[in-house]
This record gives C-alpha cells, structure tokens and sequence, in this order.
C-alpha cells in the first residue's frame, strides 16, 4: 500500500521530516503537497466525518485504513516498519525521546517569528519577534545543540550516529533541524557548529546517505522559504 | 522496581501528568519534588556525567538502569506496563497521537503567559501575554476542545474514554489539561464545556475513578499556582 502524506503545500514544514523518513527508507509515496488542489485535498480530508481518528493538524500519513498525526507519532510509526529505530524497547524510546526534544527546538524556532500566535502575521509582531529571537540566539540554539553533541559523544556504539550504529529517524530529524537553523540563524548556528564536531560530522553523513543525497538533489524539495517554520528575516539574525 | 520521578518543587507543570498515571497505576514511586533538596538532587542527576540517555529537561523517569525524559515518551512508557493503553499497535499510536495534541495545547497555555520565552518573569512580558492570551481565548481552547469532543462522539467502543472502553494515558492528561484550563481561563473554558457533555463527563468519570479521587483528595498534589504551566492572570482571562 503506498503511503500518502498530506501537508501544506509550498513549504517545507513539519512534513519534510517525514518526507525524508519516507525518502531514506526507499518507498514510494503520494506527496499530496505536490499535486494540485493540495491545500483543498487536505481540508476535505481533515473534515471527513468518517474518520475515527482524524489528525488535529497537519502533516498527516495516510496508510491503507490507518491515518496518523503528529509528526513524532508518524515517525514512530515509520521508524518500526523501515528500520529507522532499533527494535529494541529502550533504544526505540530513547529515539522517539529525542524526537520530541527535536520538535520542542523546532516549536521555539517557529515561535521567534510568531511569538504572539501563528494566526497573525508576522509583520504584526515585529517587535516582539525581534525580542523572543534575540534570546533563542543568545541562549537556546547554544543548550540544544550541545545536548545533541553529548548524546552523540555518549552513544555506546559510536558517535557516526545518534542511537546505535545505523541511522534513525531522528538523526534525519535532526539533520533537518540543522539546515533550518542554518538558513534561519546563519551566524549564530555555524558558531555553534564550529565547537560541535560530532554534530557536523553527522550533519555531513546524513547528506552523504544515497537516498538523501538523491532527494536533496531531485528538485523535489522545496527550498526554504519564509512561509515556513525556519525563516531567514536578517533582523532576527543580528 | 519503584519508580523515582524528577520535577521541580512547588507546582504541578509537566511532572503532574505523569503522577496523574503514576497514581492511576497504583504503583510505589518516588517523588523527588517533595523529598528535601529536590531542585539540588534534579539538578545534580542531570549533570551526571555517566548518563547514556541524560534528559534534555525535566519531567524524567528513574526505573532501575533506565532513565525516560519528555512527558510523551514517559506515558508511553509507563501507559504499556500498566494498561493505561491498548495493547494492539493502532490504538496504541491513536493514545499517544491524542497526548502530542494534549502536550501541544499545554505548550500553547503556557505560552500565553511566556510569549516572548521562559526565561524572562511574566511581568517582563505582560503586554505580549495580553495579546497572546486574547487569541488563545478566542479561538485556540474552543478548537481544541472541538476536536476532543469530537474524537470522543467517534469512539467505536462508546463515548467514555477517549480510546476504547477503558481509561489511558491520554484521558488523564486531558483530565489534568481541562483542570488547568478552567483554572487558567475560567470563563472560557467553563462555556466551551457547556456545550461538550462529552468532555464534561469525561472528566467527572476521571474524578470519580478511585486511585486518582483518592490522590486529589491526598494534600500530595499541589495546588494550581502562578508559578506552573496554568496560571489564573485575571488580566489574562477577560
């Protein structure tokens, strides 16, 4: 049965990490983003009135019968059927732990343009962006990214990656939440980095993975853009 | 084993949907906030430096070897060891789905009072959380609470418990998240459940289950205050 993943179109969002879930484990899949009339597919799905368990929000997996939310929860979902978690209890909750870190540091990089609420604008809340950004740069981006580099320095079996010695979804995750901040938090993010070897090293293997490498070379991929979660506006970037 | 639970003394926060599961289990756990020196003993167990799995924040977890941060992750944990999920892989995924949307909703309340981040006081940021918290009276809490009612209305098994007939993890959590809200922002959320009854008995049904009326009524479980997630701002609440 082939997936079907439905997100908004035109930004990468919290759906580009189940896309390059999807993409790393080599399965075809319906990219409803990008086929036409996405945004109104996705609304007529989510008010069908026959769903039992219709998703809160969007990026949402379609799989047979089975429709999942949450980011996190479909990566769970993926991750046992593609390898891309140990089999293991503990290893498969210590991925899924850092996943949800991953999504908190991705929620406070949404919340540096929007601190006041995703339903206005950001031209709207200007002031209190350039406030909520300037202490992410100062002080978050720095804490998450060193609780990456010491799980990473920790792992039992090699630091190549986050959990194990093959790659999980949430190194994909991350991989992701690196490039945004790169593009959102340019100076801030490649200083951190710079003191962070682990972390860009597997920054370097994820892109280097051959199905990754494809995908980020296909067109597919939407480049980031400030409709999304990571935005570069140059003043949150002082 | 008996469980050892790490949060921060003196409110309820994140901590309180674990114990709510915790309590509901009827196992023996430790509660490190109301042991003496409870900030010292979290902050010295998070700096250890022989922590495979160090969480990122607390809440976390102690049982034996292994060490659980992230709320979510946590009740996943526990919710498979003490029935407080289904057993079979779908309903399994729909309860923990349904706790990311409950964590996301908390995250959301505690924003009103922290739009610019959790590190400046609230009276650092008052006229923002005027702002934030206007919207989230005005549209958040009602489509939330929509959206639980509804997926209770769905249920196959009946409208009792979120997930079918038996109580989980994620019909404690929305038990303590409706608590917070009413204390948060009563005249809201008092209206929105007028026209939930499902959600209304939801919640009655939480109450009355022994092992939690016996917590609430125990002196253990400390009072909403306005140092936690849910705080009554009677300025936030017009």
């Amino acid at each position: 049965m082939t997936y079907e993943l439905y997100y908004w179109p035109g930004l990468q969002g919290r759906g580009e990490f189940v896309r390059l879930a999807l993409e790393e484990a080599g399965v075809d899949y319906v990219d409803v983003a990008h086929q036409p009339n996405a945004e109104a597919a996705l609304v007529t799905f989510l008010e069908r009135a026959d769903l039992v368990h219709p998703p809160f929000a969007p990026p949402f997996l379609k799989h047979g019968d089975i429709v999942i939310g949450q980011t996190a929860a479909i990566l769970l979902y993926l991750g046992d059927r593609h390898g891309l978690a140990p089999k293991a209890a503990t290893g498969r909750l210590w991925v899924h732990q850092i996943q949800l870190t991953i999504a908190d540091l991705v929620g406070e990089a949404h919340d540096t343009h929007h601190p006041l609420g995703a339903d206005l604008y950001y031209e709207e809340q200007k002031p209190e962006a350039l406030r909520r950004a300037q202490r992410f740069r100062a002080d978050r981006i720095q804490k998450f990214l060193d609780w990456f580099e010491t799980i990473l320095a920790r792992n039992p079996d090699g630091d190549a990656y986050l959990v194990g010695d093959s790659v999980s979804y949430a190194d994909l995750s991350l991989f992701q939440a690196l490039e945004g901040l790169l593009y959102a938090f340019p100076k801030k993010t490649r200083a951190v980095l710079a003191e962070a070897p682990r972390l860009s090293a597997l920054r370097a293997r994820v892109v280097q993975r051959p199905r990754i490498s494809a995908y980020l070379q296909s067109g597919r991929r939407v480049t980031f853009n400030e409709q999304g979660i990571f935005r570069h506006y140059p003043e949150l970037d002082r």
